[in-house]
C-alpha cells in the first residue's frame, strides 16, 4: 500500500527532488525513491553519480525515519551522518532506494537503506544516523 | 595555481555536474567543488540537499584522489565508501567542498573532503575510499 | 551448522581475540562473535565499551568475507573502511555479533554485521569494506 | 600542558582502558590515546587489531568532545556512530590516537580522530558523532 509523497510547503516536493528527478513512494513503514536514470545522472565514467546514489539513500532512509515519527512522513529530520557503500555501478533503467528503521526513539533515530536495480541487484547500501527537528509552523 | 576542470570524453562535464552546476578547479594536489545554491538544490527543509552535500564532498575527495594519480586529474576512480558528516544547515550563497589526500596507493587510496560556506563556516565532512579504475580507451 | 573457529599459525586464536575473550563461530556463510560483558568490558560510563562493540562488528563482518572467499573462513582480509551505529548500550550478559556478506567480488567485498544481546535486541550495526590479501606461506 | 587523564567513580580507569592498556592524555583541546602493542593488541595476520584502532580512535575523538563540554574532560557523551578508515597497518611500537572537534553544540558533537605510529605515520582515521548525556550522579 502506497501513500501520496510528502510535500513542502507550496505543495510540491524539494527543489532538489524536482531537480534530481525522482519519486518518492510510502509504504505503511517504509520510504522509496525511484530514479529513471538518465543522461543527467551520469558521471565521468559514464556510470550513475555517485552522489545521487548517496541522495537517494539518505531520502530513502530519512523518510523512512519520518514515517517511524509521524504516519504521513511529514516529521522534519536532519541529517547527522550518512555512510554509503557502493557495490556495483549503475548503469541505466529504473533504480529504487528503499529504507529500514534500525533505532533509536524521538530525537535520535538509525535507519539505513538499499538501492537495487531493476532486476533486483544490489547496487548500494547506506546507514544514516538522523535527528528530529521541531517542526515548523507552515502558513 | 588552478588547472582547467577536467571534461568528459565529449568535451564537456558529466551530465550529473551539468546538472547540479557545479564547478571543478583543481590546484596541484586537491580538487574543489563550487556550487552557488540555488532553490533546486534545497530539501524540505528549505536548506541546502544532504544529497547535494555528498555529491560535492564525494567529488572533492574523489578527484583529489585523482590528482595522485594522475597531474591532469583524470585518472579514473570508483567510490567504494563515503561517509558524510552533516555539521550545520546550508542555507544560501556559495559553498565550496576542497580534498584532501589521507593515504592508500595506486590500487585503494583515502581521501577526506570539507565542505564551507563563503564565511568559512565549516557545514560538512566527508571520509572516502577510492578504488582505481584501468582507464577506458577513449576515442 | 558450526565449524571450529579459526586459528592463527599456532593454533589458537589472534592475541586480541584472547585479549578480549570472545568466540567465533561459523555457520556456512556467516560468523558470529560471542562475547560475555565482564567489568573489564566496560567504559567510564559503566556500559560496553564502544571501542568493543567496533571489534566484534569488525571481526564479525571480516570473518562472514573470508567465508566467501574459503570455505573454512581462513583467507586473510584487512579491513578498509568500518563504520558503526551505535542503538543502545549493552549492559551485561551474552552479546552476539553475526555478519552478512553484501557484495563484491576477489579483491574487494563488502559485509555488513549486527550486534545483539541475549534477548535480541539490536545494540549496534556495522557496514565494512574489505581487501583481500595474498595469503602468507605459513609454516 | 597536559592534564591528568579522567577516572571513573572508583579513581580507577575503565575496565576497557585497563584491560587493553592505553593511557590517555589531554592537553586544552584534544586527548591522546597512547597505546605501546603488544602481542595481545594483534590479530590473525600479526598486525595491531582494526577493533583496537576503533576503540583508540573512539576515545580519543569522544574525550576530545568531553574537553569541549567540560575544562576536566569528564563531561559524559555517547557514541552516535563511528566511522573508520584503515590506511596501513600498525606493526609494533608505540602508537598515538589524537582528537579533533570539528563542530556541533551542547547536545550533538561532531570530532574526528588520526592515529599515527613513531614516526609520525598516518595509521587510521575516524570521523565520530556523539551525544552529551546529562551526567550521572556519581556518589
Amino acid at each position: 500500500m502506497t501513500s501520496a509523497p510528502p510535500k513542502g510547503p507550496n505543495g510540491i516536493g524539494s527543489g532538489a527532488q524536482n531537480l534530481i528527478g525522482y519519486d518518492i513512494v510510502f509504504s505503511a513503514d517504509q520510504a522509496s525513491i525511484i530514479l529513471d536514470i538518465g543522461p543527467q545522472h551520469l558521471n565521468r565514467n559514464g556510470s550513475l553519480h555517485g552522489g545521487i546514489f548517496a541522495m537517494m539513500l539518505d531520502a530513502a532512509a530519512g523518510y523512512t525515519g519520518s514515517l517511524v515519527l509521524s504516519k504521513d512522513g511529514t516529521a522534519p529530520l536532519v541529517t547527522l551522518s550518512l555512510t554509503t557503500q557502493f557495490l556495483a555501478p549503475g548503469v541505466g533503467g529504473r533504480v529504487i532506494a528503499t529504507g529500514t528503521y534500525k533505532g533509536g526513539g524521538r530525537s535520535i533515530l538509525f535507519a539505513d537503506s538499499e538501492l537495487r536495480d531493476e532486476a533486483g541487484a544490489l547496487l548500494a547500501t547506506a546507514s544514516g544516523v538522523f535527528k528530529a527537528v521541531r517542526k515548523r509552523t507552515e502558513t
